[in-house]
């Protein structure tokens, strides 16, 4: 059974189950940012997913990216496998504005997370899945 | 013909061409710091690239990864695109220790790069080669 991290578990809520991965919200309201978890116990960086999950493993980061940038209108996606504090496998993907916090320097460590608003959370992930599900049409 | 953002080009060493991307060395001794280059111009979003482009990308960078992990024993690889300030679609591969300066923050935009010294960039880079020549056999 897949375990997730429970630093991870904490700081982020569950949208959707894809092939490969679990797609999760961070708690964090002052960025649309998504976590892709690929459902493996145990591993730590990309390159210790097997061929065919890690060419998953970008597709799903593709179509993640396609959907938040269309659900955001940003200027651009970061997208990364960091994992130096949590070192479960997690790939970041995340839109980013000209006038958010931290432009154009990279999010991860800066301050403290704004949890989102439950209405707002609400609109986001709906936008973000409407989007999703038309790319897989 | 394919065009490096100026940028680039100065703050980084030409390594090798892998069959989609250009392989440089960035020119900050303070971390080992790969930058790999898809040589399509215009681009800067990942997902702009073609399926097959992807999930070479995806394989690319899992190669640069491991013989970049076996050329340092670092504790963990750092995969990102982050684009904010050069867009031209660049992908970041580093290797991250413990002990480094800015460790477990991303690196990104903190400092000043600090030059490698010739002797040691050369060693750098031959070892890098040799485990990278491996894998491929």
């Amino acid at each position: 059974m897949f375990k997730l991290d429970p630093r991870i578990e904490k700081d982020s809520t569950f949208i959707k189950d894809l092939p490969l991965c679990q797609v999760r919200l961070q708690n964090d309201s002052r960025y649309p940012w998504l976590v892709l978890l690929p459902r493996e116990n145990g591993l730590t960086e990309v390159y210790e997913l097997s061929s065919d999950q890690q060419a998953q493993l970008m597709v799903e980061s593709s179509l993640v990216s396609k959907a938040l940038a269309k659900s955001t209108e940003c200027k651009k996606i970061n997208v990364a496998n960091l994992g130096n504090v949590v070192s479960q496998l997690h790939w970041h993907v995340v839109a980013r504005f000209e006038n958010d916090l931290t432009w154009p320097a990279p999010i991860w460590g800066v301050g403290t997370s704004v949890p989102w608003q439950d209405q707002k959370r609400a609109e986001f992930i709906d936008s973000f899945l409407t989007n999703l599900a038309e790319l897989f049409n």
